[in-house]
């Protein structure tokens, strides 16, 4: 077995799930995840801990949910009896085909979610962590060849997490500080208020509330956005290819729009309801473990040397306790290089100057 | 997809399963039974059935055995929870590797198989029923190409089980009825007594108390065995391939034994315990779709024109309420061919002779 597998399994059980002797586990895991379902159940065993090992194939999901005549029965216990007497859920995602949903009616789709609520509030409860095996799939969906996708994604996941923790702690504090974000870069000039928002230190453990695998962003909730912003980084969204969308806010809303390719997408996306013509969050990727876009949003938002912003629901762990932030039926990540001609600013000091930080050479903010 | 996986789908959920609507199932699926697990997946949509589906990898599974220090916790409460809360529980059988556990010691299995005990009764309260995909693993072992392999499993298993049930209901009701049961052909003639003990129609559904597919057999708890019998169906036992062993039985007890091949696992076998040397089961394979043995218990046994003796453990549904039949800790089945120079009489008349039952040419008991 490539040792890779092994130290990915290490990672995902040790840093990422913390998990101990005696912990029921369930390793969900997509059929071509195999080896690191593998690697997992060993690294398990060692520590002493239970698993249940479930398949996650989209071909059984849509087999069953296109014979199905659509009255989906609400939580079917046996599901959620699993999820409730866990105490780490483990997903290894590796499927065959990342189109296999792609003719299943959008009703469908939104009614099995209806109807799963409850099962996934369970998952949800327990210390839960999505990760990816680099399958010749998601190879296929990156634009890459196998063996280059699996280097990504080592580099990726293979990180010291501890360390990165400890300086995505700096930008979190600042941003816990701060009530003004200003961010500069060819086509966006945009200021956001940030005041009495907490900022989440993404760094892949659920010891810090986070739950990918892997991870590594500071993201906060934004709100009274004024100015415009491009994306320049390419994404699918919704099956559409979208690249260049340039968003003008006043008042925290979007008014105007365009995008280089997509633009129907975008537009889709700003009429599903109010909450979704402003902002649910403010990312800084900072895995510089992650050096290209994929097309996978587990990857592109981490990379450092970008910044992406939602559209839509915005994350409670942002919101002081009690208050609701921006809400929405969609939270759609929007990504933007910052590693030239770039700059983030926390009240007016400059804190990331061409993707390189204030604390990386020191240069005065 | 081949049609026959449509058909072995339809056949597990409806005849064997009597899954209905609102069911809560568990597909447990082999790694290599993908394809049979999106024909049951969809059969189980149309239904308005629920599942969760589970991988049974015993690679997995052996990686996470290997790597515990062997201090098992008992019954995992996810695990009993999912099956507590299932109303059947559809075992796909079809592995890569059938040799995956030889190398993992018997002690550490026997813990396992101890701590696992709960999970267990959990799964048999449910309506289970086990089945294989033809995979190349098990054609492999068979000793078979994949495609005559396919052909065979099917052959077994897409039955008219109905007419089967009632053909096996006609050998039931003699059984139930006899007191005596005399096999006799070369090397063999064995008289039991079956006097009170009640025979179990083995038609492939839950409906019959039977949860192999395929079955097809007819078996009851015989005691006082008395005389000699020959198995000359090759098969293997515990790793160890055996063949033409002979038994002699007085008082019900075996007293001498000899085998072709393999002698020292059938001395093995009898020296488990005393219910070790006396039998648990007496058998008759009625499935004409199984015309050859395949080394797998799962269709051996159910051979037409075969009869099966199992050393051991005789199960409880033969036996009048609250009394206990012949205990061990093993269950062995042994098979002899019954197509030549054989006949299988009770009370004195015979029921089948070379293989042919009475009821299909009318010969005279």
């Amino acid at each position: 077995m490539d040792p890779r597998i092994r130290e990915h399994a290490e990672v995902l059980v040790d840093w990422s799930a913390r998990v101990e002797r005696g912990d029921d586990v369930v390793i969900s895991l997509g059929p071509d995840a195999h080896e690191l379902g593998v690697a997992v159940a060993a690294a398990l065993g060692e520590r002493g801990a239970n698993y249940v090992a479930t398949y996650a194939s989209n071909e059984l999901h849509r087999a069953w949910a296109m014979a199905h005549d659509g009255d989906f029965e609400v939580d079917p216990a046996h599901h959620v009896a699993l999820y409730e007497h866990a105490d780490v859920v483990l997903s290894l995602g590796g499927g065959r085909n990342a189109m296999e949903w792609s003719d299943v009616p959008v009703e469908r789709r939104q009614g099995l979610q209806r109807a799963t609520r409850g099962i996934q509030e369970a998952r949800m409860a327990t210390d839960w962590v999505s990760t990816v095996h680099p399958t010749r799939s998601l190879a296929q969906q990156a634009g890459m060849s196998t063996e280059a996708y699996r280097a990504f994604v080592y580099d990726a996941v293979l990180r010291d997490w501890a360390s990165l923790a400890e300086e995505m702690a700096e930008l979190k504090a600042l941003l816990d500080e701060g009530s003004t974000v200003r961010l500069r870069t060819s086509g966006t000039d945009l200021t956001m208020s940030i005041a009495g928002r907490t900022a989440v230190n993404s760094a892949a453990s659920v010891a810090y509330d986070s739950h990918n695998l892997p991870s590594g962003e500071v993201y906060t909730a934004p709100y009274d956005a004024e100015g415009t912003v491009t994306f320049d980084v390419p994404m699918t969204l919704q099956g559409t290819r979208v690249r260049d969308v340039r968003l003008t806010f006043e008042a925290g809303e979007v008014v105007d729009y365009a995008a280089g390719a997509g633009e129907e997408a975008i537009a889709s996306v700003l009429d599903t309801d109010a909450g979704a013509r402003r902002l649910g969050e403010l990312g800084v990727g900072m895995n510089r473990g992650i050096t290209r876009p994929t097309d996978s949003i587990l990857f592109d938002e981490k990379m450092a040397g970008t910044v992406h912003l939602a559209l839509g629901r915005a994350y409670d762990a942002c919101l002081p306790a009690g208050e609701s932030g921006n809400d929405s039926a969609v939270h759609v990540d929007l990504i933007t290089d910052t590693t030239r001609d770039a700059t983030l600013e926390v009240d007016g000091e400059v804190v990331q100057r061409d993707g390189v930080f204030r604390w990386e050479d020191g240069f005065e903010g």
